[in-house]
């Protein structure tokens, strides 16, 4: 886990299902775990949490979606992180962050349910686009491969609190808190190939305003 | 990867080992993938590079660190989201990111390499912090597993184009272009037991300006 030994003590495992959804509909990236001829293969993709299911989606071609298509067991972890601790010693500082590992087998999507989970994915990168470009073509859908995961097993850790200190070192000279971290979206960048006149989209200018690009969070002061 | 399908077409595989270590330099996360059982384990660290290793820490009751230190076959992979690209279709959007997938096996490592590690990491996490604190002590180091990897067998993909759009789409009404992502730091929250008149750290300060918490990258000026 993102953090030096010893935060076990400050880390929480939690089986709150609301939990989980926040940061599967927060964050951008999973990381695939498979197993190919006995070796760990671990590949980032993006994802989406459609109810109860968790989405991915990539190229017919792709070797690994290949793998995970097949049925293979699969680890998805997605984590974020939300903060740097900074204690009063190198073994008490560590990160804040919300990590869930979920365990199962992905299966092709088809028809709707591949064109809702393809709508969510597309939402979930730039929230709103879909309303501002055409819909996918049939080729497009045919290129394209939908394999979704039943939310069944899984677990949370997440990692919130304020330094731990030995009295020794709270009573010392050096500073302790946190540091909070977040993405920031923008400028948006037009293409060379753009045709002039045409404006920057509601879905990006809200995107680099910040009101759906934000993975941190305010910190512990609700929790501390 | 973090992409709809046929940005293959975008994507370059990558032989050069400065663009690696950049990558692993700049990067907080990496996701561990072990067998465990026949069955895939990703986890989450917090991780640095000492020269051709790849450096990982943790408690020494952290099971997955135990599988890891016990020579298993380990794939480790590390991702940063630089941007995303809006193309004028679902199907072209996507996002810019760097990937690297790296094999191998860890071991342990003790006495003086151990602890260059361990300072890698907190440097890593706080530049310059390891100068404000005391060193660590005997029983944190016991206490603390630090697990190196050669850096020998990876792999380095990069997706940083610009939208890919067909000829009838270039030609339509839709807006295309990217939206870099990057990483902010900030404002530092003094802990509730902090002591009356401790002032924020060169390295905290230095952390919430930005000038080493930045993840993101310009964008494909350079390269598109």
């Amino acid at each position: 886990m993102p953090r030096t030994q010893l935060t076990r003590l400050r880390e929480k495992q939690y089986d709150d299902r609301r939990a989980l959804d926040r940061l599967l509909d927060q964050a951008r990236l999973a990381h695939v775990g498979v197993v190919v001829d006995g070796h760990p293969v671990v590949m980032p993709t993006a994802f989406a949490r459609l109810g109860d299911l968790l989405v991915v989606h990539g190229s017919t071609g792709a070797g690994w979606m290949r793998t995970v298509a097949g049925g293979a067991d699969t680890c998805v972890t997605v984590t974020a992180l939300d903060a740097i601790v900074v204690a009063r010693s190198a073994f008490e500082s560590s990160m804040h962050y919300r990590s869930a590992v979920l365990f199962g087998r992905f299966q092709p999507l088809a028809g709707g349910a591949k064109e809702d989970a393809l709508a969510l994915i597309t939402d979930k990168l730039i929230p709103g686009r879909g309303d501002e470009i055409r819909p996918s073509s049939r080729k497009e859908l045919e290129a394209t491969l939908v394999l979704a995961m039943p939310i069944e097993t899984w677990s949370l850790k997440v990692s919130d609190g304020w330094p731990e200190d030995e009295p020794d070192d709270v009573a010392g000279p050096a500073w302790a808190g946190i540091v909070p971290l977040r993405e920031i979206a923008g400028p948006a960048r037009p293409a060379p190939d753009l045709a002039a006149g045409i404006a920057v989209p509601e879905s990006v200018t809200r995107l680099v305003d910040g009101r759906s690009a934000s993975t941190g969070r305010a910190g512990c002061a609700e929790r501390g």
